[in-house]
């Protein structure tokens, strides 16, 4: 099963997509789908008057997830790149979801950032409430996946130890476009990660490579607190990203950003630098 | 005005404290007060039957922040004991709505930790949607303050470079009691911040000795992120945490932990594991 949020005049919905088809849901969201209970995938089957794929304005998948947990360093190829020791617990971080946006929308780059990059990734969605959860428990607790990028400022990133204000600028992480549960998938651990920037491969990761899998950082993230329906985990970027080049590369005004992972579909992002004032920062 | 959230057979609800006793408001919690408009004071000064403050069973006071925002390192006496530098940008790190708990509600210590620590601080709560305010427009964003203890689990929090696990485990966060509007309170730069832990004093703090005042603060966040009402910062906190004494003090089973600011009132909450397995972490 594959489910979407798309924008309407009336505010978001959700919506099931077969083949290049559409069938609205009851629901304002697919975070809200599956908070309304383990019926979800009932709730989700529903049928009615279909509206083209193609054309919807499609909103973040989940449109106020109560969590965004990033683990950072996540693939052992990009371990090696930034330089820094494999971890032997999962790292976490945070986003918060202002900074969400759909699979076609723009990146909206801080006039206040000179050094905006990329980092493809692979995002679980949580279908029910789950804590303390064994790797089966939390296996059963995945919804299912879906495709990000967790576009980074990387000079705020750095300005202290701590990178939440490099990663959670508004508007600049693309999510969707839809989600897929895990049973449409040969194998989450044998996917191909890859962001093109201005049509160049600029990634190219496997997530078999991946040092935490999904089942375990959900199960490790479930000790800690409590998992709602509708969160997001992002599970690390492989190697390639703009700032381990030499020199760094950078987003720029009008580059595409395209974002693809291997059975779970495209982000096309175009970058477009933010119109407000930069104060305070 | 005094605001606070207390929880009902049905459900939490929002009410405003004059002297010993409630007004029940029409709105199930602060945040949601806030994010009704602009005109959130009119609604706030509703008139209706009262109940005492004392028989409330407080939730937090503001159930489902957006975001919650913690800046690190900024008190200067905080930042010497820690050893480290005194940062040139706030530090900036994520907590979570699964933390948070009420002014009276036990603080669950989880059985994972070995290292569980107080910090209490100034937390201010949004009532604007806020972007890219300069000072006075981050002032006006403000509605006001309550306390909050950042209540960290060490070990977690040094198991890798970021933060976030150790500072956002399931109730683990008292916010509350009251939201204090600006008006009144005499000078939020000069208010005395104390944390007491089995009735001895471990911190006594000024918030005049901070490196980032309230306005500056949500100047700054707001260069980053859109901030929504309802949405809670935490300013940092003062010296006299456990983990900085030789030896270092931990919290245990059955301890109580008092958080106090002056002219803000008093959080209360005893300490008692957590009856769930470890599992993940």
């Amino acid at each position: 099963m594959r489910l979407l949020t798309f924008r309407t005049e009336g505010g978001t919905r959700a919506g099931r997509l077969d083949g290049t088809q559409v069938t609205p849901l009851d629901a304002p969201d697919v975070g809200a789908l599956l908070a309304t209970g383990l019926d979800w995938r009932a709730r989700a089957a529903a049928t009615g008057p279909l509206v083209p794929f193609d054309e919807l304005d499609l909103a973040p998948l989940v449109t106020r997830p109560s969590k965004i947990i990033c683990v950072g360093l996540n693939y052992k190829r990009h371990i090696a790149e930034t330089g820094l020791d494999t971890p032997e617990h999962p790292t976490l971080f945070a986003k918060f979801a202002n900074s969400l946006i759909g699979a076609r929308d723009p990146i909206v780059l801080p006039a206040a950032s000179g050094a905006m990059d990329w980092e493809a990734e692979l995002a679980i969605v949580i279908g029910r409430s789950v804590a303390h959860a064994d790797h089966a428990e939390a296996r059963a607790a995945i919804a299912g996946y879906t495709v990000a990028n967790d576009v980074s400022a990387r000079d705020f990133q750095r300005r202290t130890t701590q990178w939440l204000q490099g990663k959670t600028f508004d508007a600049t992480t693309p999510l969707g476009p839809t989600l897929v549960t895990a049973d449409e998938l040969h194998d989450v651990a044998d996917l191909v990660v890859s962001c093109k920037l201005r049509g160049e491969q600029m990634q190219g990761g496997w997530t078999g490579d991946m040092l935490f899998p999904p089942d375990e950082i959900v199960s490790y993230i479930s000790g800690i607190m409590t998992l709602e329906p509708g969160d997001v985990i992002l599970t690390g970027t492989p190697a390639g990203i703009g700032d381990s080049r030499t020199p760094p590369i950078r987003l720029e005004p009008g580059d595409v950003l395209e974002t693809e992972i291997e059975g779970l579909g495209v982000l096309r992002n175009e970058c477009t630098l933010s119109p407000r004032p930069t104060r305070g920062t």
